[in-house]
């Protein structure tokens, strides 16, 4: 493999037309798409029109002339297309954080009887945090279960109301077989709830009537503008809507979400496995004895968009690496990732991004003081 | 009063050149600014930089380079500055309603043996489902207790976990005494929460940390990129962070607070009662017999920046107003709102907005087939 056979891979790539689309900068190669995506070229002339339109021109009227009321749902709509999900089905809303908090504090509602929050061990903290707290406010028997990833299907039964679960390992990349666990879980009558990014929700539709939200602001009422003293949940999905949405970001969201709704989604995933797979090949090859190794599957099906590297000094190396324009992230205590947005990232990118990582790794340019010192977001 | 007078007003106003810091739109004037702000001149470039450079360029290095992860705080401090709470007093977070959630359910924990949220019934119903959605998710013996407004100090005794009240009443603008109602609920040891927007919250210094938020998320962590599994909430206020915030939302919202850092308050104050006493003077005047009535209090003191008036046909009547470039709100079931944004509203818009009611409410401009059809906001 050298780089003219990676330039050839990108001549040929159906998707390469896509990286038009996003404005990646120069002398940039952005592996930490899984975190931040880069920004698309729509990005900025879409909001100058929110900003300066809606809000300048439209002010209060944009709410109904420029449907910013129906923009939750609509596009929760969108991203219901994109995860196969029914129109309806989806909604945008708050954060991830508060919406896991309103689904895992419904579906206990839903399950009388069942006392456990299922989850496993390396679920992302944050999710582990919100259902520590929603047990700690329920008091009661309800019940945080953490067991390990091994043990997830040998630990459902009829005790479990629900079980909480990532698709992507966020330390490994390690996908979970997502059929197959929800349909261990629904046999013996647990929920299923998969939380991700960004922040939207999904609700079966047979379920959408029974589940109710703790957290019942206005948005969610049948009937918002009647200011009625007592609340009454909207029905459907619609429900799940708190306060007034923050216009800015989620009509920013809209814009990526429908670049994807251009692509095709089965050859996105076989060039993101075919970049993890270089990605992989390339450290085998160029990086051996130079104290990384690969963590998480090596197997592409078994992987996210993402393959994490061990280096007992990860932190500085990735500074370095960051410091020469080769962007991934640090997952404490010593895990390289590198994303690998299949949208806009190059098979050359993955080429330049290992020889850069070699580089750093022989030179030892990581041993510097300044990279000891950890920034506030790593 | 004619409308020479009113503009010479302007022309001696000290706020007056703060209008040229806002984008109102040619040919309207702007009696919504209580629901939505008038853009900002500034708005835009900023959102430009935020978008295109710190987005575009910066990618995820701008949690750091450009203190994304410091917003929150940031942004609550200078929102502290204006409302005369302390730094560190104040976090910018989540929703208004998720805010309001997060406070009474940590105002509950810190209250044991206390088992009333005690408010008013005129109070902004979405605060009133707020209270309700948790007490249901809670069960035991919380109970949401909802007195009219001349009963909420007779109400106040050793039950009472916390008192929650909005300070202008969104119907009348009608001000509540903060000073006396807080000291009357404290005589009693409840705590008092004043919701209000935008999304930030207040905690006094002393009480942060007990105060506990139910939506733990990582944000709110001691060390939220130490990915422990427990959830350890972080010292302060920051503990009241849930999610990653809408980054775009919340730097187009320090826009506005930057610019209300430049005001005499006080000055504000006295301009906003002024333009206020004004409508009501000029509504007596030029609208007598036309069937409009003016809801809430006459006294400049007693009222917020906003008067409401009512009128049978009082949703027509708005939609012909802004249809004329008036813009104010409905509220149901026959309210007209108009609020009074000292910074960019004149003396003489003030006397065209009822020179155009007048006009409305005499050629019946309102009785229109149109205009009897709800829009989704109103």
């Amino acid at each position: 493999m050298d780089r003219q056979t990676c330039l050839s891979f990108d001549r040929q790539d159906p998707l390469a037309k896509l990286r038009e689309e996003f404005a990646v900068p120069e002398g940039v190669i952005y592996l930490d798409g899984n975190s931040l995506g880069a920004l698309t070229r729509q990005t900025l002339p879409r909001l100058n029109e929110v900003i300066a339109q809606e809000w300048g021109k439209g002010l209060i009227r944009s709410w109904n002339a420029a449907h910013w009321m129906e923009a939750p749902a609509r596009i929760g709509d969108k991203i219901a297309r994109l995860i196969g999900a029914k129109s309806g089905e989806v909604i945008v809303a708050d954060s991830t954080s508060v919406n896991l908090f309103k689904l895992l504090a419904g579906a206990l509602r839903v399950q009388p009887g069942r006392h456990f929050i299922l989850t496993e061990a390396s679920n992302f903290p944050t999710d582990l945090y919100i259902a520590q707290g929603l047990v700690d406010l329920l008091g009661g028997n309800h019940v945080l279960r953490v067991v390990d990833r091994a043990e997830i299907e040998h630990s459902l039964d009829g005790s479990v109301a629900v079980l909480m679960l990532t698709h992507v390992d966020y330390a490994t990349g390690e996908i979970h077989d997502m059929r197959r666990i929800t349909a261990a879980a629904q046999k013996v009558g647990a929920l299923m709830l998969w939380p991700g990014a960004p922040a939207y929700l999904f609700i079966a539709r047979g379920l959408q009537d029974a589940m109710q939200s703790p957290v019942s602001g206005w948005m969610g009422h049948a009937a918002p503008f009647a200011f009625e003293p007592e609340y009454r949940p909207a029905p459907g999905i619609t429900r799940q809507l708190a306060g007034s949405p923050p216009i800015l970001s989620m009509l920013a969201l809209e814009v990526a979400i429908d670049l994807w709704l251009r692509v095709d989604q089965t050859e996105a995933r076989r060039k993101s496995m075919a970049l993890g797979d270089l990605f992989i090949q390339q450290v085998d090859e160029t990086c051996r004895d130079l104290g990384v190794e690969v963590v998480g599957p090596r197997e592409a099906e078994r992987r996210g968009s993402q393959v994490s590297l061990r280096h007992k000094e990860g932190y500085r190396v990735m500074r370095a690496l960051i410091d020469r324009g080769i962007i991934g992230d640090f997952r404490t205590p010593d895990l390289m990732r590198f994303g690998f947005a299949a949208l806009y990232t190059r098979y050359v990118d993955v080429f330049d991004a290992v020889r850069g990582l070699r580089e750093v790794l022989t030179t030892r340019a990581w041993d510097r003081p300044e990279y000891t010192t950890r920034l506030a977001v790593t």
